[in-house]
């Protein structure tokens, strides 16, 4: 369904539609997975602060994908892109499908996220695009406390006992592989930046690798450096297994029941 | 949609068409948990036999519900039925539904229902309606395979190492309470029987509980003796969470992909 008919395609601003879903497939993806929290968070407090935070990301899904059915213009909504296309379709980075293991493997993929998440948007501020500009607005503020958050969590715990910090230790290991698809630039960017709409997620490296350096200095976990990155999120080449059968559960009522409402 | 349409009700044969539902249901359930094991059973033997047990489950549930679709007459088939109900209309016993936990688990409910199941299709070969007598001929030489593999590994782990013994005595625990349901009659169990299609079900408690206390004195395990019993599976009053979930992976295709055909 991600395919336009033909006689609209030269209409599609096809590199900005792919940006749009970028952004709010990663909201999605990660909302719904955070929400998979819901009611079994270990204290009640981060229970709440994970639903508020999958909430926040809900939300912002809404106005990402809103804008991508818009700039689409084939009359899909929000709600279509979310719940009714198919693995291939989505372009969310592979970071924020995986599972949520434990506690810890959850705020660490958070911060990892939260910290791309706050620099990217900070930048779309000043987009050439207000639509996007705005969006970035409004969401910039929920993501500053977002990682705020998460970060405070990470260095909680990373420097807590040697159980939670062998746990961080061993989320930071077993998700590093996933953080360096965040800054791969691919044509898609590069028409993106050459427009001012978008900066080449490239160019969000250098601050946030020092941003990582300096709370997982004080978390006391140490990052293996290294080129490797898991690729195929962001372009859907290749989802992790573990899309298809989140969208199982997250698309079931749509799927079953079609156009239902409420 | 399991409800026929009121100008055709009085022409349905109700207390058959739930009947067949149940039969069908517990071998789609069961053989739909029981795939979820290919490819990660702890032996390559084990996985081949759990795959195979699987697809005799699901060779029965298109017996099973092939003939409760003509029954109902409506013009749905046996994957109509399968794919297209919602966890209300499922009329499979509460133990089937149960997740796989660990092999011995998993071993310990294919035993549970292997016996009950065998019992039933003994009984059904002789049943006044000529298709149920036709489709338990055919069954029963494919159940009586699986309960004598269930037994003998129930009796190898049971009366094994302390390991595998604490956790077949765990699972028996854990699943003693859903074994009371497959021994409940209601009302369609004492219409089917009166018109000598099926047997009552509690006549085959008795039985089933000497075959297994046969094989739990030599599997070393000890049931717990009780009246509680589980239900609502066979009246689909009140199924676990577990089957919803099964539910949105099992009818992912035809739910998102509505007519597929292969």
């Amino acid at each position: 369904m991600a395919t336009p008919a033909s006689s609209t395609a030269a209409q599609l601003d096809e590199a900005l539609f792919t940006f749009l879903l970028r952004m709010g497939d990663n909201t999605l993806v990660l909302g719904h997975r955070v929400s998979e929290w819901c009611g079994h968070a270990p204290v009640l407090e981060e229970d709440i602060a994970l639903a508020n935070t999958a909430l926040d990301l809900i939300g912002q899904t809404q106005m990402w994908l809103g804008l991508a059915a818009d700039v689409e213009g084939q009359g899909r909504s929000a709600d279509d892109l979310a719940m009714l296309r198919d693995v291939w379709d989505f372009r969310n980075l592979l970071l924020v499908e995986q599972p949520n293991g434990d506690f810890g493997q959850t705020i660490m993929r958070q911060y990892l996220f939260d910290q791309f998440h706050l620099l990217l948007l900070r930048a779309l501020q000043d987009s050439a695009d207000d639509r996007i500009a705005g969006i970035a607005a409004k969401a910039v503020k929920e993501v500053g406390y977002h990682v705020e958050r998460s970060a405070e969590t990470v260095i909680g715990l990373g420097d807590g006992t040697e159980e939670s910090h062998g746990r961080m230790q061993a989320a930071l290991d077993w998700l590093s592989p996933y953080v360096g698809e965040m800054f791969v630039s691919d044509e898609i960017d590069a028409e993106m930046a050459t427009r001012g709409i978008v900066p080449d997620p490239a160019s969000l490296r250098a601050p946030y690798d020092a941003a990582l350096a300096e709370v997982l200095a004080k978390a006391t976990l140490s990052r293996h450096e290294g080129d490797f990155a898991h690729q195929g999120g962001k372009t859907g080449f290749r989802h992790s297994e573990h899309l298809g059968h989140m969208l199982t559960q997250m698309q079931w009522l749509q799927r079953a029941y079609p156009g239902a409402a409420w």
